[in-house]
């Protein structure tokens, strides 16, 4: 199979929902988890998980994994057998590591002493490997390679297990949390109430919604009085699909508790002293869906203010602005208001084609990536062209399509990056190709605009990126969380400076 | 499963190749043809076929078809089938009619006395219903509901049969074309060449491309004689995707014969006299991909125009404006560039929703069509807002996200719609729903704005379409169509003028 | 894949279903049609298909055809769709010609002049490649390879068709019959009727049975005023498994209409003077399940009775008598009775292995078919055995049982054949290996015993097999069937004497 | 979907493979391992799971599950995946329980401090539940409700465990076999050995076969200087269709350690004093394939005695002796052996209506099961018949079929079952109805012939049964197995005597 781009990964989304009110419930529960998981689909694409609840004493729960997108894992069947949930928890899954596929699919289920428990994970513990030896010394076997089941039997292990009518699992989430500085997003399902955890970085993100009824949803008062359930989501997108109204961030270190009675604050585990919360830049620069609010700034407004950054820090002396569809465009945009140069598309992109089966070794594979775009010649033929775009990883994406542009009738191509050059691994999550095969680490990286073939290459600088990140939160903060005065974004690949020590 | 859109639909495309040169060819003929075919998907997603043949007297086709998109349709099995054809042609469909749902699928392939052909059409014969009479009344059977089986038992029957060695198929296309003027583009292959054609009113589209080099792909001077193969197809968005480039398009009315050694005019059939040509206007409005070429020009720049003579006509008093993403934004843009407005984006679609399974009657369906936008609220709360769309079909696609916009905070939500409202059935080609079921012959249609809750609707107008799509041909004609001076559009869906006469 | 055996394959099976009384009828005729269709699945495992018909005027036809059993290719989707029919006609088949597998799929329907009918064949025109030719001459394009599109054009062909409300459909059978003396089982369906059809040679089996109540299934006095409804099979084995009493078999040259009022024999076309019937005798010998009755007999019997006759001419000294399971275990019997040997069984085998995939050119394949047979040594360990089969084709498939049981201890092996030699070529519906192929051709053949490794083979003689098969019948006839008191078999593929001449 | 017959269930079978000599091997290991488990399909059919190790140091597990038959569970493209191995293990499986039915799919793969383990088990642990508590007590999740990971746990717990380069596996089994006495019959895969052990009591079986040369196979004195490889099943059937010879059972209690250099006895655990071994007597009854070899003797001879002994105890005054294909045929020829009556065959079971959908409530459904059976009429019509089933578990099964018999004219049935009524639950791995669908424990069984519809039912009495057993063993044993002089089998569901006491 043809598999021309590898850029950079996200791991995961979690999405979890809990029915409010009287329960057996009369929400659909499992279709608002799949509808939501959807809108997150853009985390994780390789395989989806969902485990419901009827949230009884002892509970039932109902799961169901499969590969692929949602849209193929959850087949109507699957959503008939789920159907009698009352709360439940969801996941979508980027990567393949371990030999089982299907198994390593989460959330991951396990019977406790106390009973059992669902999981959902985002992101990846930094002591993974530490870890799963301790675990593994005290006689447990591991049966994936993921940090899911490593997270479970973390919160079986300690403190020591009674059978209890009423678990103290909050201890045990604190107790894992001293384990494990970062990073995660977690969901914790127990008979009737879901643990909605960030770790005290805050690597990963996490937001809490409210649904309201379809009736009431374009009515701005509508109260609390009217809540038909809470849903929990890696991002804020989500809630618009489900007919939620955004409630608020789970902040770094928190715990809360989501069930029928509603949303409670239990904890907040803190940081070592002096450190700053870690919240992962890329997730502004290339992750999210531009419609997700994070730290009360909407993605979208991040990426416009990077690109008229990036026109202050690289102005060009071009005809028009043009983006790499799609992820670029707000960037573009912003560059072109800053600028004042006209925004025109140049790229028209073929959706259908990532997916088609094509033989190695022949002609159409030397196309590349240009197979994926139709070109809006007219548009550009004879004029100057500077193209945004969001980053360039491996550069082996952006060098067909300028080519592509110049045959057209492009006089000059400039490139103009939205985010700094990608030179070290992450440990948190993010499936970054190795440092070897980073553009920005290889010799040809000094003259990379005679590499990617354009007549100049320009990137975003770090503080550039930082400030157009941290210029729209510092009001936010200031007014609506009183509780987490700092900010802090974690740069690691951009700059090495991880928010931990690593050991290994 | 959920169905909550249901706008007007294009009927099929066509795509076709031929390797130049030697035979057995070098040239992975069915891999362009899937890769082709693939850059028509938005013409028809229900099912797809392929036949190649190896040219050889007499020759050996081979066949496959699915159904789905054509990444589904044609699994590496299949490909690997059909990998020592020398010539073939592939087809993808839109609509289910007839009840054996892959038998309908085309090509069709037939033996004849004359041998083996195989035809993929797209459009739909105005007057089937008597021909398809005809043709059983000669006491053939048809098997299927569809055009092409009609069109392949019309070129069996006249002129009667004989075996020949060389059989006269021209004679037997002229025939069909006298038979039924419209609505087709057609591929027939047989045995080692493809005929295209167009039926006299040149209602649907089908344009030539020439294969190069890879490597020569980006040198504007490559010659005929580095020609790798011939490519026809419904739209010449697909030949970026192989490698081809721009040859021309077939002329109302033509036959060409593509064949290793090149293309080949071989007769142009006329309208009657004082008719004008009939290409359908709703290609440039709405169905071709923006970075097909019509006629000498972009579609994507035709659409613009469209915005343009939009403003001009029906100018607002907004803060900005915003196009429903994304078969409107050449338009918005148009719309922005000629009020001078900023064009600013208001919503974020959700590329996997559409295939979700969602159960009848919940809370879920009533959100509509809004689970596929996310709003991008920071962009437009507090402010007025002018949205342009390409076409209102029925009104309940415009009327959730119009709701939606106003939720999130725009003060004024007003539609500008860049084409004329539908008012009529299309007998070519085009799934256009019931008159009954066209908002713009609904009673609501009086206040429209208030029925889909804007604060103002307003449409271009026939003569504003049509000068916009003519403006770019006129100049093109004179210079390059010596053979074809006039120029023509069929408007019957908005105007009830129908190119020809309809007897049923 | 693996694929060792290779012996004589059926063509396909034809089942028919009419619900009696008043419609819409209360029976659930797709279920009837499927599980009929089920119990033919020994004549055709590669593909099924289905058609109902409302019955009304016009009728509504439904149709569904799906690759593999009937099992999988009648998903419960497709009998849902298929669930209002008040008739309906099925099929499975057998082989693949032709380059469009499931365009091969029988039934095949078409729309006429007439209207709309359904046809489903068992057996092979011998005539096939003069009568295409024919109706390719009259301007006529064939789209499968299949004698059933070729029956259904001719059908359509003569008498010139009207658009009648009448049309004369037994007119057109007896001209098809007229057309093409053999082979063929045909049903028919058109509109609210079912016409059941059989070669004046009565080459392939056909019979009627009756459905009653399942309450009054038991009870042995229940009259046509209980019918539920009507079936026609292939087989009569099909009856058993969906509650009908069989009723009679369609005669040779006999057209059948059925409906909802009844069985009504509507003509008898008559061989040419001075030839007999030619009922195909591996019906007896190898295809039809043993529980099947034709011309008055269980074929379970007639097999029994090969037995016996090959105890009489082929004798052996040895300590018991044994069965290649399961299709030889009646002759095998048979033989025991016959000769008071002990009939033990020696192989056990497993339903599971066929379709494994076995990697080529690995110690595996060189297992051959004795990886489908367990032994069962104790029984035979230290004794001399005579294994009866009921035909040997290649030789490949018996050799490597007989090194089975000499390895597990077997003194003596005989190999004992209740049917005479296979050596020549069928052109009536069954598929037989090329002459050269065929172990009788062989050189080898002289001397077969030490060819196969066993101690001594001997077949049954073509005289023994024809009075074993009309010893049953000659009396049955005379009492039963007063409109064809004659009994003749085909024995082509033994003696060379097809039942009319072949001229290609 | 219909589901007519519930009878009793296998819990799974168990298959392993090392090759012998040098590594890499030539030996096909994944082939040889889905072989030897297809001919273990009757032992489970829901899912199967393969894992082969390259044996090297750090080894490379490579694992495939699927839902299904094994030949659909492991497509062509799972075995290319698993061609690397020089060992491996696999298992299928019957019931499902817990939640994630992949999951629960065996072997159960996972790391531990000593490396990597990959278990596959047959039976049930009768302390399970105790087990999981003290796991769980431990601070372990299990995952799933499957033993298999309950053993791996309890294998990774006791001894406390640290890195090692040689760890005592055998000191973990051995604990393992004091924390359960019984059922299992477990293959333990580590890095280069495959340890295969049978729990004290011998409850479920495994035998070891080795691998000779094709050529080698057909003579007798292949000496161990020709192995090829070492296999390990749950039943000797398996070995005739790879090409390995039978080469002894492991005995109850017994580690046996399988490498490339052989097989090699480690410790036989003894069973509690005066304990006898209590392998269960329904896999001769009823599950193993009837070429199996237990305890020296094939299990198709103690059937075949069971009908003898049989007409002993229960004769009758019939006509004729028949079965209920095909599981009870060599007890109704030990029957018709012992009485002198013919053995005659009545019915003739249609393989492919068992997958068929079947809408509930329709007239097909009061059908049951005998729409899986075609009458061979003439065979019995005006006699009296004795008909032999190997067990009757519901009487759901046996009555329709009685019905069927009468209905075709056979004037009395009689019915005679090869072993007692089963009134007992099984702990040990048999998937038995609960005691208030067993038709021994309901009030009809009183009239029990009244109730199916017979004219007489007699059962095999458990006294008979075990002798029909034992009357093989004791002169094999005494030849054979120095080291387990005694002989005891389970038959707890006939008698409700466990081999231990259950505490729940």
């Amino acid at each position: 199979m043809e598999f021309e781009e590898s850029g950079i990964g996200e791991e995961c989304g979690v999405f979890g929902c809990v029915a409010a009110g009287e329960w057996p419930t009369q929400l659909e529960v499992a279709q608002v988890l799949t509808l939501g998981l959807v809108a997150l689909q853009h985390r994780g694409q390789e395989s989806a998980g969902i485990v419901t609840s009827n949230g009884a004493s002892p509970p039932t729960y109902t799961s169901h994994k499969g590969m692929g997108l949602v849209s193929t894992a959850f087949p109507p069947e699957a959503l008939l057998k789920l159907r009698y949930g009352n709360l439940g928890i969801c996941h979508t899954r980027y990567s393949t590591t371990g030999f089982s596929e299907l198994q390593n699919c989460q959330p991951f289920v396990v019977d406790t002493l106390h009973g059992r428990i669902a999981v959902a994970h985002n992101g990846e513990l930094v002591n993974a490997r530490a870890l799963r030896k301790k675990v593994m010394r005290h006689g447990v076997g591991l049966s994936t390679s993921s940090d899911s089941e490593l997270i479970t039997q973390l919160l079986a292990l300690t403190p020591p297990m009674e059978e209890l009518d009423t678990p103290d699992w909050v201890a045990r989430i604190k107790n894992l949390m001293t384990e494990t500085p970062t990073s995660y997003s977690l969901l914790i399902m127990f008979k009737d109430v879901i643990y909605a955890v960030r770790d005290p970085y805050g690597n990963r993100p996490l937001s809490i919604g409210r649904l309201v009824p379809i009736s009431r949803l374009h009515s701005p008062g509508a109260g609390e009085e009217d809540t038909e359930g809470w849903v929990v989501s890696s991002e804020s997108c989500s809630f618009q699909s489900i007919g939620a109204k955004y409630y608020r961030e789970v902040l770094p270190g928190e715990i809360v508790q989501i069930s029928r009675f509603g949303v409670k604050s239990l904890s907040i585990v803190p940081r070592p002293e002096g450190d700053l919360p870690a919240f992962c830049i890329f997730e502004y620069v290339y992750f999210a869906r531009p419609d997700s609010i994070f730290e009360g700034q909407m993605v979208y407004t991040v990426r416009q203010r990077c690109g008229r950054q990036l026109a202050i820090e690289a102005p060009t002396d071009v005809d028009l602005v043009s983006t790499v569809p799609e992820s670029a465009t707000p960037a573009a945009l912003g560059y072109a208001q800053q600028s004042g140069l006209p925004y025109t598309e140049v790229l028209c992109k073929n959706r259908y084609v990532g997916r088609t089966f094509i033989q190695p070794n022949t002609r159409l594979r030397q196309l590349g990536v240009a197979k994926k775009f139709g070109v809006l010649t007219d548009n550009f033929a004879g004029k100057r062209v500077v193209l945004i775009d969001d980053s360039i990883v491996r550069g082996n994406t952006i060098s067909p399509i300028i080519k592509l542009l110049r045959e057209a009738g492009a006089t000059e191509v400039h490139i103009r990056v939205a985010s700094p050059p990608i030179r070290f691994p992450c440990y948190m999550g993010i499936n970054i190709p190795t440092k070897e095969e980073l553009i920005a680490n290889k010799p040809e990286f000094k003259d990379i605009a005679g590499y990617i073939g354009a007549d100049s290459v320009e990137y975003l600088t770090v503080e550039g990126l930082v400030s157009a990140v941290q210029e729209g939160i510092s009001s936010f903060q200031k007014e609506n969380v009183s509780s987490q005065k700092e900010v802090g974004h974690c740069t690691a690949c951009l700059t090495g400076k991880y928010p931990i020590e690593l050991e290994w």
